[in-house]
């Protein structure tokens, strides 16, 4: 899977939607197909393999993630947790197990969208939160979706018809590496997800007045890189000091006009907050928008500030978070609880089943870089946990 | 002029030794020749304009500034000067005055360097620093200057020859607008020059560690964004604060990966300190360093911080001040002294001869931009200041 859009550097450029992603899709129903399971393409273009033969009951239980990645991605985010799912379906089915609930193992489409910047497309679209999404989706370039969704097998018009009825799934687990350093740093091979952290996305647009650097006196002067500079550290003393959340970062900073013997007159630049807990989130995010008013107000710069985007944090369930950490200690693996500090499909898969995340320690906790690695034991753990939790989650009393 | 190069908002584009720059060579040695002036163009593109009968004495006093802008500039940095010089010796000219020196009105050839990257092109090679220029000038496309120096009447091959002889220079004049507001905030038509402060430019590589925004905890993290917020505020409370220099400034800033949820793992800057003093200048740059380093252990970041360019400051010629300050209060003009905050052709042409800047208020203190604008009485003024100060300077007192 890693060789579809590899890159000279070792890592992975597969974004959704993108022609390298609908191979990726193509070669993972392919091998499914090759061990005798069914593959669907729903209309979100989300990859569903199942049994050829399974239960009667119409209740499921969902595994799996996504094969999209950022660009200059590593092999692992999303496209382990696939290939891990279809790993434990061949096995199950080797095995002749029988389950009382049908195991899916699902490639959610266009979870990073890095090209399309719609994130969780397709589990937003399994769990019918269709009116989340926009009517009309574009990629970067200003092309429609219609065309590449149909050539990945789904259908704009019927997209809505993708989501899943109401109390059919049962149970969602994701196998997921860390993308952080906590198991590394702690030496636990399996990290048990007991929440998916929230996240608050600020714009911040400050206006000051460009300027000749040499010519313009300090006094007087409104320097909107001056006022960036005090809103990049209000953000990080906001999590690393004052603890009130998580973490919080500034991704993006972009200036004008940028030259040498100017005075920046404006600065763009995206502060990011995320915590577990939603009520911390609000309070995080009201001492943002009133320390960034105050350096407006210091630096005599124009700052405008808007939140761009919510997301709730979500609990992992307790009776899957015990399956998975019972599932790792008989198989003689020590597990940690951890909360996921990155978003995944199963946060949103929250608002339709119980869910639960099991992670593998990620190298120097790195990742969506080319860097990203695990080693292959860990992998190969990750995988045996995810199977014996499926085996468990499908055995019938799951309710 | 204005008219060569105009832009839709109202400025100007007339990069060195583009073709709009010829344009505006051309125009402007086209009226000197039409006034009965004349016009040479030496080896490096400058414009030499003389009266056809002018005295014995080989010793010229040069007064001019340049015709070339920065990209989207204004429509008189630089332009002004050309012009009023002109003017002056045109009216010289017309009223036969008599002149011991020979007045010779001057635009230098490429002084911003906005498309070939070397500032003080023209009078770096008319007063013979040629060893300071490149040997094979380049735009930034990577295109040789050749061809375009030739087009504008010049000769690569035979630059040194644009040099003047040692003591063949007995003065230089600058008209030019102050690119500053102390002028507009103090309420003087004129500006008297008593120096040109020097600049240092420092430029500055961040590298931290790029991470996952959310899965990166805060303790660890090597953030290069966080350690250029420091530096932007160090840089500011360098002048501001601690006033070891005049002006400091961060101007220039970009960072990588440059994503919301990614940490930044690199930041390239460029911090600029000015002022009129070289030793206030060693100690401003000598601090920088220093707090620069500490900021980098301080934040985990690796820290590099290279000197790329030191311009001395220059002082103008005393005499000169007061024959520009005599003129002024002569024609009614009150007048204050003030150093120049920007570079002019004024501080290269120190090296060859004793100097003076006239100063004329700019709206604003706005320069290099669309809006740079001077009142047309004001630059009426600046223009008969130059005027009887070229008349004091070539009576032939001048030595």
């Amino acid at each position: 899977m890693a060789r579809i859009g590899a890159t000279p550097e070792g890592g992975v450029t597969r974004l959704g939607f993108s022609a390298t992603d609908r191979d990726a899709q193509r070669y993972l129903a392919d091998e499914a197909r090759r061990s005798g399971l069914v593959v669907n393409v729903d209309p979100a273009g989300n990859v569903l393999m199942r049994r050829a033969h399974g239960p009667s009951t119409g209740r499921s239980v969902l595994f799996g993630s996504h094969l999209d990645t950022v660009q200059d991605g590593g092999r692992l985010d999303g496209a382990y947790g696939v290939v891990g799912a279809l790993e434990v379906l061949e096995r199950l089915d080797e095995a002749g197990v029988e389950t009382a609930l049908t195991p899916v193992a699902v490639a959610f489409s266009n979870e990073e969208g890095a090209l399309f910047q719609q994130p969780f497309w397709g589990s937003l679209s399994l769990t019918g939160r269709i009116d989340d999404l926009p009517r009309d989706p574009r990629d970067l370039n200003g092309l429609s979706l219609r065309e590449p969704l149909r050539l990945a097998g789904g259908d704009l018009d019927a997209l809505e018809t993708a989501a899943w009825p109401q109390g059919s799934i049962a149970a969602y687990l994701e196998l997921h590496i860390e993308q952080g350093p906590v198991l590394e740093r702690t030496g636990f091979p399996i990290g048990v997800v007991d929440s998916i952290v929230g996240r608050t996305v600020i714009d911040v647009d400050i206006t000051g007045q460009a300027g000749h650097a040499g010519t313009t006196p300090m006094p007087g002067r409104r320097d909107a890189l001056v006022a960036a500079g005090h809103i990049v550290q209000a953000t990080e003393r906001l999590a690393a000091e004052r603890q009130l959340c998580r973490v919080a970062t500034v991704g993006r900073l972009s200036l004008q006009p940028g030259s040498t013997n100017v005075i920046p007159g404006a600065v763009s630049l995206t502060a990011e907050l995320r915590d577990g807990s939603r009520s911390r989130l609000v309070t995080a995010e009201r001492e943002f928008l009133d320390e960034v008013a105050l350096i407006g107000k210091q630096t005599g710069c124009e700052v405008t500030a808007n939140p761009s985007l919510r997301i709730d944090p979500e609990c992992a369930d307790p009776r899957i978070r015990d399956i998975v950490a019972t599932a790792a200690s008989r198989l003689g693996l020590t597990h940690t609880t951890t909360p996921s500090g990155a978003g995944h499909d199963a946060q949103v898969m929250a608002s339709a089943a119980p869910f639960g995340m099991i992670f593998v320690p990620s190298q120097n906790g790195l990742s969506h870089v080319p860097q990203e690695y695990t080693a292959p034991e860990d992998l190969v753990n990750g995988a045996d946990v995810l199977l014996n939790s499926v085996l468990a989650l499908t055995r019938g009393s799951a309710a």
